[in-house]
């Protein structure tokens, strides 16, 4: 049997849920119009400065890309005014995950996290054999006082999701500056940015100023805000001597030529970010009103999806909006039986979702 | 020191040396025209039809990767009478060897491979924390016999390229039937075939028939014949069990969307695939030819590349011909100081690199 050839740890993980593809669920459904709202996608599709890049590369995609992204980090490292060195680039920021655990977190060592947080940093710590440990969150927030004590010799490194997902709440820059005071010199701390673009308060954390701390690693993405999903990019802020012992782990061709290109692109496109952020805070206001309206508890997000309380099984609910042609996100692999997740869409896209909602509440009081 | 946060033996890894790019050679030495031949690329370039099915999925980038591979495994499925299940699907056939090498082999367990031979296998090998033995090779082939006195009761993974890389060589049917035989049953082996599709011999093994059992898997790649290196995507072919094992290793979204819509339509396009193989025919009776004209020696090739053995060192030849706009390899890393390893290209480079060698070689005399 294979089964008994693999590591035992392996086998016991639970592997990740995607959020369903368009596609699928029109095979398998037999529908026709489709909508997703389950993985914080850029509605907008992909900048055009992107397509046009990918475009003008799309018939050297026989040569290996640039292993060392040359061209990609002098570009990052002009837009934050940082070096090449302090960055890393990942096949999206789940490989880079990976990396700094493989880097720094030896088999059986703990990695700490919040309990209802972003699922591939356990899967990934599972994975590399090493031991997780979760504080529970507070009000949907990641509790730092909780993380605190949760912290003893074998924790090495520690994931935050800034903003959370699949909460859409954030720790303040000064929750984190006193968290990171008291840091344990010898733990990594991860700050997960993903969402971070669409940021619109004044306290989230500058948190820039903290790699010059070599135990700090910013984690950024291509997927969301910057519509490149499907490309597969994301990239990791750190001292250069942090990142340069994550470069002895990454595999010299992980992010391919299209990626490279695209990415460079939409770090120009400031028209179609700012068109994307637009867009999310006005679908929020939209979605919070009609929420409200239906008797529906939310969390209030910063980022580009809501998390809603449904008072009723959330995958029943998912199950009955996929029907209809609407995914949504069930959470029950996050121990959230009665709440589902919506990301922000186009305005017909939220008008669609609150039409189908009301349509399958109804049904249901009938 | 960032150093003394990081496992130790990641520390101690010789990253691997990627062939230069195009770009990079012009971007430092100031040159126009540069032709590459050190990376055994597809010198035609991209497919059209993959070119096409990229072209038309491009806009939906903005979405994540199907994490299931549904419609590229159902092709592969097709194309060698297996069932779906037989397949796992890579970001390039290097993120498989981490794969298997992950989902198998505890840490301080051995993987077995050549002493030259890719060298992915023993760094991604110690990368996570296995160790590493190797056999060495008998004129320029793998040593099965030598390999297989190797085999003790640490050995969990042993990797054969069949072609080998960089020596062009091939183990036969019986050679590996043999092996295979005393194989102990609790040893995956992984038969690395990223070079199969140049073969033009006949005992060379149909390794299909091996997958019944659930010790042994294929490694497959788009990256070489098919011309999709930039798009990174590989694949491997075992027995449903162990697919399954190893799909708890990887990570949700690891292929990209435009390598699955590309990698299909490369495998439809088989007029892309027979011009090829031509070309590489072709080519290598020409540089065989003249190789043996200038009176340097080379190893007989199955695949698309040749290892010439320059007659010293290798190294400075590289940078000479480098210098000159031809970039092939120098087999330093692999411990082959006098030779250098050229790829296959297109009657026009082929021609220019003897051209380059023979230039090089004349100015050394004087």
């Amino acid at each position: 049997m294979a089964k008994d050839l693999a590591r035992k740890y392996i086998l016991e993980v639970t592997p990740y849920i995607a959020g369903k593809p368009i596609e699928e669920t029109k095979r398998q459904l037999g529908l026709k119009e489709v909508i997703k709202l389950a993985s914080n996608e850029n509605p907008l599709g992909v900048s055009p400065k992107a397509v046009a890049a990918m475009k003008r590369i799309i018939c050297a995609a026989n040569r290996y890309p640039d292993s060392s992204c040359f061209y990609l980090k002098k570009k990052l490292a002009r837009y934050y005014g940082l070096k090449p060195e302090n960055f890393i680039i990942g096949n999206g920021s789940d490989e880079l995950i990976d990396i700094v655990v493989k880097t720094f977190a030896e088999k059986d060592q703990t990695v700490l996290t919040a309990d209802t947080t972003f699922l591939e940093y356990e899967i990934i710590a599972r994975v590399n054999g090493c031991k997780v440990v979760t504080a529970p969150l507070k009000y949907f927030k990641y509790d730092l006082e909780a993380l605190k004590r949760k912290i003893d010799k074998q924790t090495k490194v520690i994931f935050i999701a800034n903003p959370n997902n699949p909460t859409g709440t954030y720790v303040t820059e000064r929750e984190l500056e006193e968290f990171i005071e008291l840091l344990p010199c010898n733990v990594l701390l991860v700050l997960d940015e993903a969402y971070d673009t669409f940021i619109d308060v004044n306290d989230f954390p500058k948190s820039l100023k903290y790699i010059k701390k070599d135990n700090i690693i910013l984690l950024k993405t291509f997927s969301k805000a910057y519509g490149l999903a499907g490309l597969r990019i994301g990239y990791a802020i750190a001292d250069p001597q942090t990142t340069s012992c994550m470069e002895k782990v990454r595999q010299p061709f992980n992010v391919n030529l299209l990626a490279q290109a695209a990415a460079q692109a939409a770090l120009d496109d400031k028209k179609f970010l700012n068109r994307t952020k637009k867009l999310v805070l006005e679908g929020k206001d939209y979605l919070y009103d009609n929420l409200k309206k239906m008797g529906l508890a939310y969390v209030p997000s910063v980022a580009n999806f809501i998390l809603v309380d449904v008072a009723r099984p959330g995958l029943d609910l998912f199950k009955d909006m996929l029907r209809l042609g609407v995914i949504v996100r069930d959470m029950k692999q996050y121990g959230l039986n009665n709440f589902i997740r919506v990301t922000i869409g186009t305005k017909k896209e939220n008008e669609r979702f609150i039409r189908v909602l009301k349509k399958v509440l109804r049904k249901e009081q009938k």
